[in-house]
């Protein structure tokens, strides 16, 4: 099995053209790269998962902006900002929860209007490119950042530890490290065992197990003691006495500390809290949303009945015409948090005031506005 | 589709000589019957959860011990006795933490061992025959009572409550009615409406499904407004407001109140304690075992990790060689439980107290003794 931190999640192609992502909705069977470089192929990838993972879908968000726009033949400033707007709607359209989106869009749209009177169509989309390679390379650096926190509070437990994890914030889901998984990985940067030191117990992730599929490949690429569970089976886990701490990743965070992650996050924190075992949220802080007070305001998209009911065996596994619940996220309450790691420290409660001390202000995204209609 | 209320889920046929079971693996896609009466395909049929369900185990293991006992052809009542404590103990083994079987083979071992000075081994056979249809007979019954408890709480609610269950202990897990889902046939039989006045939230229950399966489906074809949500979605549920009360069955109860049931259920009741919500478990006496101080004692039985890990498009779903955690059952702790659900009323805490009120007392059970080792 190739080791992890050498796929590549989301690149921009030799050619300077085209977007190259691993599918990951065929892992852990397949390892299989797309080249995609027309919009409708771009918002399907992201909408069904093929790229996951809140920094991942920045990357290619900041990607999709620059290619779309490249291949745009207009010379005239006002024409190009006109169509790049457009673009950029319609790639925010896939995944309406995914604050990194429209954060990368919303960077990369800020670039062009700012320098749009400066610069030529021709230059500006050169600029746009070095911006969404920009975003790519301080992805890199954020996810080391948020690991080397998250490896102090591995360091305190102490070696041996077991670590929980639910979905997959890990190195398939950013451009390096991952968010949830990058402790473990500075964990072994700092020479631990990966088999004696580490534990890593992976949720499944219903429907789409990415815990299964993502997690446990990339953990065990990296040559991790590693565990797979059914969602479920945490409870039983936790109270075993085997877990030291549980790290999740998530796809945005309200000012008090609320967020949403993957559906099933917010049972894990619950039964965490039950057990006293510390829950850490690991959150660039490009997905800590201060003009949203509470996770009260997050929208939770719910998404096609089928991928609960038919994904079986190829058969239906519940019966015809039966009601499915599909929340893609929940909301976490900050009540249940120990702490939220950014790549700026460790937020602890008030999370507000926390995040204030760290420099993480209100920024006015105006792509935000019409998104959670 | 059938109504789930005339499917018999274990029956001895007209030759009394096999048991016909309901193969509960092949629903909700194909209702098969399978015709046993052979020792190893009737240990497979409990094992492999052909029949599941703990009244269901306990009704197959009176008929198990009747039918195989039919079959032995000595005329030596000595003979007999030693051969029918071999079968007893071979069909014990297939599901240990299942106390409902061993109760049930320990009933039938108790009549033969309590009147064999009396009765000529066809004589006997005979005898065995009636007690194990009585097993059944009074299982009807033991869940009708359970069924006229839990619906005085759903009537406490009001109609139109939503309703939360996890694993299958319905019809399909008893000889009728079930234990969970009993209250919801008995509101029907009230006249309840079953589009309007009740709203049941069924967990899939990874890993084998059984409430996607088999719940949804029993619900479903009794006409009943039915939904499926992963494991996971709990939290989301239950957070959304609408759920007014849970029922689950139970494997087992200790004398204390903890109780043993599907993999996930500790922590729907650790979920439903932070949101407020009534846990109620449905337990029929034989599952209370009083000589069982708290669910520490109880065994807890770990499966094959390919239960976990190959079933999904028949291929893997995780890497090769990844550790599984595969518990069947967790214990969930008293202090989680609303009240226990008994033929004989409702049990509240202190549990063991409430126990002995209605007349439960510790029974001597010499086939448990070898059983949790």
């Amino acid at each position: 099995m190739e080791n992890a931190l050498n796929l590549d999640t989301v690149v921009l192609a030799e050619n300077q053209k085209d977007i190259i992502i691993l599918d990951q909705t065929l892992l852990p069977n397949v390892c299989k790269y797309l080249t995609l470089n027309n919009a409708e192929d771009i918002w399907e990838a992201i909408y069904s998962l093929r790229v996951r993972g809140a920094p991942a879908i920045g990357v290619t968000g900041g990607y999709a902006y620059y290619v779309l726009a490249d291949q745009l033949t207009t010379t005239d400033m006002a024409e190009f900002v006109t169509e790049c707007t457009k673009i950029m709607e319609y790639i925010n359209s896939s995944r309406p929860t995914a604050v990194n989106l429209s954060w990368a869009l919303n960077r990369m749209h800020s670039v062009l209007l700012a320098e749009k009177d400066r610069l030529s169509v021709e230059e500006m989309k050169v600029r746009l490119r070095d911006e969404a390679n920009a975003i790519r390379e301080e992805d890199i650096q954020i996810s080391r950042n948020i690991g080397a926190y998250g490896f102090e509070l591995l360091e305190q437990i102490g070696k041996g530890v077991g670590i929980m994890t639910h979905c997959n914030a890990g190195t398939l889901a950013t451009a390096k490290y991952g968010t949830a998984l990058a402790p473990m990985y500075i964990a072994l940067e700092h020479g631990w065992d990966p088999k004696k030191d580490l534990h890593v117990y992976c949720d499944e992730t219903r429907p789409l197990l990415q815990g299964a599929r993502l997690s446990a490949y990339e953990m065990q690429a990296a040559g991790i003691d590693t565990y797979v569970q059914c969602d479920n089976m945490a409870s039983y886990t936790m109270k075993s006495g085997k877990i030291g701490i549980i790290f999740v990743g998530c796809d945005r965070v309200a000012a008090n500390g609320d967020f949403a992650n993957k559906i099933g996050t917010s049972g894990v924190a619950i039964i965490a809290k039950h057990y006293g075992i510390p829950f850490y949220v690991c959150a660039p802080s490009s997905t800590i949303d201060m003009t949203m007070e509470s996770g009260d305001e997050i929208h939770i998209e719910q998404r096609k009945p089928e991928e609960v009911t038919e994904m079986w065996y190829k058969e239906r596994m519940a019966p015809e015409g039966v009601g499915v619940v599909n929340p893609a996220f929940d909301v976490t309450d900050h009540s249940l948090v120990t702490g939220i790691i950014t790549e700026k420290g460790i937020a602890y409660a008030p999370f507000k005031e926390s995040f204030e001390k760290m420099g993480i202000l209100p920024v006015e995204k105006y792509v935000d506005k019409k998104k959670d209609q």
